[in-house]
């Protein structure tokens, strides 16, 4: 741990919530960084002031924390002439040697005081340009700089810094609720799940196994699960399945084929609520896209929602599955979705696109859907993890 | 209108819908176009062939109508050896003229086919490769040229083309149903408005005008409206509002303050319900974004919800402040929002962030929310769009 390093960790859209709000959600984002990072932690003035013991392993870390906008690996000084000047020119004779400035390109310093000093920010900023041309007669250039250095004066320290590194944005984990996320093999679900984690929501997941109609085998969600728990800091992240081909072979025997997605979808919403009320969770989250594929039309989203009394969220709900994939690659879930699997074979070659209401109560009510729901239910259980 | 300048036009999710889907999709894309633009319009084999009687009308056009995923001016020929060098050739020199290709930056050709032809591809591409060398003597760098020409052989006709311009993507609008979209002044619901026109779903926007906690001017929604109108091309967009004041003022009367916003929320959607009824809607779109404000916690969302039966869609729900801004910035109703308006003076200053839902409902009867809702919804007009 060096005392003159700080890492500066910048968060978002806590800054526009109330003095209390604000405080509960600093307060989470501190606690969630310290799960997965050792060291001393500073909050001040809106910044969060990161002393790690192990400091490329913070560097990772922070990258994967919800609520963490960006960050900035900094070098630290008394705020006077002498000592910004000397750590300035150090800072940069250090980039020289990696590689990462060189003299014959352009830079620019930009400057942003907080407390009262007797010289401006751009006074600073002209001080700390001079002691760089002194140091390596590389070009200025203010509008269009290949290289900018940072420099940050807080009252009596100021903290230089060149790189601003991007974190996952939103909110801190855990600051608002419980959702239950229902996650499958594929591409949609694990990134619907990401965006909840991101605005603060704690995640219990549920999957379910359509043995026979798929292989059975668990290994794709428990290695989604696995990716996911990376951006979980500080947040029990739960798996739980329910055995689901005894309700689908049931909805192939006793109701119109081409109405076997209708059931099975509105299905996993009942199960999700009855695991809802046993979790706390207030909403389900799921990765529905409007149009795409035959059973996210608006027919269809109305009645297998019809008899869900908890809100039900879409976070997907308007994007493009070019936009959805995207993210998935970012966040590391897609290379594991697009992994071969054997498909759903439950799925009639016609399925349903234009679900009537009133038709889909009555089919449910004749299959006896809150009891055969309700034995789903009593399947409920943990992956081993280990086993797969 | 030239013969020899079509458009080619990209769109994408169509491709993987089936035959029957596919073909109404398309057919609805191509009479959106109409809609905008006079001219040809050829289809074939997945792309979409337009010769505009205005050309760069019809380049503006595109960039706003749904379910476009890409275009490009092109410059098309037979496809034989002489005529594709005479017209790569002619292609390049107009391009060194307008001073968008330099002799002294690097190019590269790439080419695509669909046909059979006594050529392959690569050999295409090498072929109009020396045909600019010869003509400019340019440096070819295929792994990380300056500059690219596409050269996409179909048959017996070849097009060049060197520029892909972004559409909106996403699917032709007038293909998923209609939605009532709750849309204010702010900056969130015309995005979410915009991103489910995108989807391919026709749009009836709501208004609650809440004057006198309001000033009461439509002046901000009309022109929401008429930007989002921009993006509609083919569908009947729709503009209501209700007079929501007097409800308001009795919420506040008779309900426990801080319930004000829950209370006002809720009304909201009970009301675009019926609205839905009428309007042959199936769900309705707004621009939630969990954590957010004070009325956006999960308990609010299920509280609020929990009266109306058709899916409330949140395309925002896992977005951060900054990413939805960005989109309304893009499509240029963030302009609009953040105009400076009076904000709603009904909001208390402590609103209930963590609603109780047997609570709200009790209130909810207290002041006869559905009567009330009743004769909110037998205030519904049309906005004048001229006298604003």
């Amino acid at each position: 741990m060096d005392k003159n390093k700080p890492i500066i960790v910048r968060y978002g859209e806590i800054g526009v919530k109330s003095p209390k709000v604000r405080k509960r959600f600093e307060r989470k984002l501190i606690s969630n960084i310290k799960t997965l990072i050792d060291g001393k932690i500073v909050l001040e003035q809106g910044r969060i002031f990161l002393f790690p013991e192990n400091y490329e392993e913070a560097l990772e870390s922070l990258k994967k924390i919800c609520g963490v906008v960006s960050f900035s690996p900094t070098v630290s000084t008394e705020t006077n002439y002498d000592s910004i000047k000397a750590t300035v020119q150090d800072y940069i004779k250090d980039l020289i040697e990696k590689g990462q400035f060189s003299i014959e390109k352009s830079f620019a310093v930009k400057c942003r005081r907080v407390g009262t000093h007797d010289f401006s920010s751009r006074e600073m900023a002209g001080f700390c340009g001079a002691a760089v041309v002194d140091l390596t007669g590389a070009p200025v250039d203010l509008s269009n700089p290949d290289f900018r250095l940072f420099v940050e004066v807080r009252d009596d320290k100021t903290y230089l810094y060149h790189e601003k590194i991007d974190g996952v944005g939103g909110l801190p984990i855990g600051t608002q609720g419980r959702l239950i996320a229902l996650v499958s093999g594929g591409i949609d679900s694990p990134v619907a799940s990401y965006l909840m984690m991101k605005r603060g929501c704690d995640l219990t997941i549920l999957n379910f196994n359509n043995c026979p109609y798929t292989s059975g085998s668990s290994e794709k969600v428990v290695k989604i699960y696995e990716k996911l728990k990376e951006y979980s800091a500080g947040s029990d992240l739960r798996l739980y399945q329910v055995n689901y081909g005894d309700f689908l072979k049931k909805c192939k025997d006793e109701a119109p084929e081409r109405m076997t997605c209708v059931l099975c979808k509105s299905g996993m919403y009942q199960i999700a609520e009855k695991l809802a009320k046993r979790e706390n969770a207030l909403a389900i989250v799921d990765g529905s896209s409007v149009g795409q594929v035959a059973s996210q039309t608006l027919p269809n989203i109305l009645a297998t929602r019809y008899s869900t009394s908890i809100p039900v969220l879409s976070p997907l709900i308007g994007l493009d599955k070019l936009e959805i994939a995207e993210i998935g690659k970012k966040i590391g879930t897609y290379d594991i979705s697009i992994l071969p699997d054997s498909g759903c074979k439950a799925a009639p070659k016609h399925p349903e696109t234009n679900a009537v209401l009133e038709k889909v109560l009555e089919v449910k009510k004749a299959i006896n859907m809150d009891e055969e729901t309700e034995k789903v239910f009593s399947s409920l259980h943990e992956i081993d993890l280990d086993s797969e």
